[in-house]
């Protein structure tokens, strides 16, 4: 006969608490942001506005980092606080090495310190010890790059994910896998039929045993979602009918027919009939909006503007079901 | 009229000299070399042996980048000159962040000082200005960490690969597409049939328009690479029959049924009758051989043993044709 009383008061009951599981934050804090906006921060050297530029933008330089961390941080500035989730574009600071990597790791830390539900994007796929490294990397207890979520490839099958999925049970992270994603050349094998039903369709019904072992106690929203383009609408239903339980990591929203509509194809009503599902990205046209050179105060408007557009056209197109 | 004597001396008729040009390179390397060896350099943290080990080995310590340096450079130091391709994991760098690509750059380096043709494996696969962004990063003239060659994932299609071909093209670079892996599920979607022929083969052949036009002048290797594992013999054979021109990388050797015969199982006869078609990577065998702990003197020995068994092992195989 054990004594409830004389349990360690610290004991906990399992491996994750209830407010630590990634469904249930990503999810709650999508509600309380009133919108399924994500803000991608994709700084692409190239693209860099000329008050931020510094030098020949050559990504070996030092010049160089410190002019997209002064981007960055201007830009983290503009947009805490006016949404949930934020999706960093990994391979645009590995082109500037380990200084890059190390860049990210500064960025990432404040935009969780301020709230934010930060989403590597990553596409990492690999095997075995491989996947344990990159897990390890951004989803362990001892993750250098600590995140909320990342971004998974699927090429190699569903059982080289297991360790993305056992650090999400452990550690309260997430993943999205690729489902069908949002470039033009997307339906080359995706939308092929395998054994009867497209590639993207294989993929997402592969992954519901694990969807559904990472559901969330609170919402019911797993912490394993899916990869599924903006301009995806009919594949987005499809997937939906397959995984009710997966959010959606949309990309390629005002792209390619991305509109707000067809980027929330795949969501279902949510409390107070306001569709959800997931989230949305934009990247691109927030951190190098349209008019947004020229000078800085410039460019803080047309962000602030941009931002103002897409949260707007989000919530009315979420709310309008 | 133009008088060719008038033209700089230094005008280059195409973009990539002829010895400049990867598939050639690796190809004349290998055949220098006399076996197919590749070693591959994967310093998964929790394998180093005791000599090697300081403190806890955590991944973000700084005493553990000293510590993977030292193993290394050690080991780099044992197999330099002894094989023609060297295979850095990017994701055991990674996991220690900005300071681990830092010392992989280091690495890198200095096995290509010593002569190594140096792939990547970083099984990158994204779209857009994304993809250009890791191309950028590895294969471009402004590189980071310049590399030979680098694995890339096609289930986003094969126009996504298209920066990593140009890159290839420009700079005498190279790219391996993810075909058919050596990971115990990789049946579960590579094998099955995509509108009549199995999904690892329908990539191959999306690749061979691209494997044709970067075919070497001087042996008829191509740049463009596949990735087949080296216990898939027969599905080694089938994308062989498909692509003449593309050499292989095989992973996998010595594991699942990788033997030797079986990793060449789709090379073809080069000069001399020995098996030519790329080359067969061994990493943890070698890195991390058996009997190699205890002390530094005995993990040299246990790995000059290990590079000897493979190099015969794999010459034997190569030339029994």
């Amino acid at each position: 006969m054990t004594d409830p009383a004389a349990a360690p008061a610290a004991a906990p009951a399992r491996a994750v608490a209830l407010s630590e599981h990634f469904g249930d934050r990503l999810i709650e804090r999508i509600r309380a942001a009133g919108h399924p906006l994500c803000i991608g921060l994709d700084p692409h050297l190239a693209l860099i506005p000329e008050p931020f530029r510094r030098g020949s933008m050559s990504p070996r330089s030092p010049e160089t980092v410190a002019a997209v961390e002064t981007l960055a941080s201007a830009f983290l500035d503009r947009v805490a606080g006016r949404a949930a989730v934020l999706k960093p574009q990994i391979a645009f600071f590995e082109v500037m090495g380990g200084p890059g990597l190390d860049l990210l790791a500064r960025l990432i830390a404040r935009a969780r310190a301020e709230g934010f539900v930060v989403i590597l994007d990553a596409k990492r796929g690999d095997m075995g010890s491989t996947a344990a490294a990159y897990a390890q990397a951004y989803l362990g207890p001892e993750a250098v790059i600590p995140v909320d979520a990342m971004t998974v490839n699927p090429y190699l099958g569903t059982e080289p994910l297991s360790p993305f999925i056992e650090a999400a049970l452990a550690g309260g992270g997430g993943l999205f896998v690729l489902a069908k994603t949002s470039n033009p050349g997307s339906a080359e094998f995706q939308d092929r039929e395998l054994e009867g039903r497209p590639l993207y369709e294989a993929v997402s019904e592969a992954l519901t045993p694990s969807a559904e072992k990472l559901r969330g106690p609170l919402t019911g929203w797993s912490s394993l979602g899916l990869v599924v383009g903006a301009n995806m609408p009919e594949q987005s239903v499809r997937i939906r009918e397959r995984l009710p339980q997966a959010p959606f990591l949309v990309p390629g929203y005002g792209f390619q027919g991305g509109s707000a509509r067809n980027a929330l194809a795949g969501f279902v009503p949510g409390p107070g009939g306001r569709l959800e599902g997931g989230f949305v990205s934009s990247s691109r046209s927030l951190l190098f909006p349209e008019g947004g050179s020229g000078s800085a105060t410039r460019w803080e408007r047309a962000v602030d503007e941009a931002l103002d557009h897409a949260i707007a056209d989000l919530t009315e197109a979420s709310e309008r079901s």
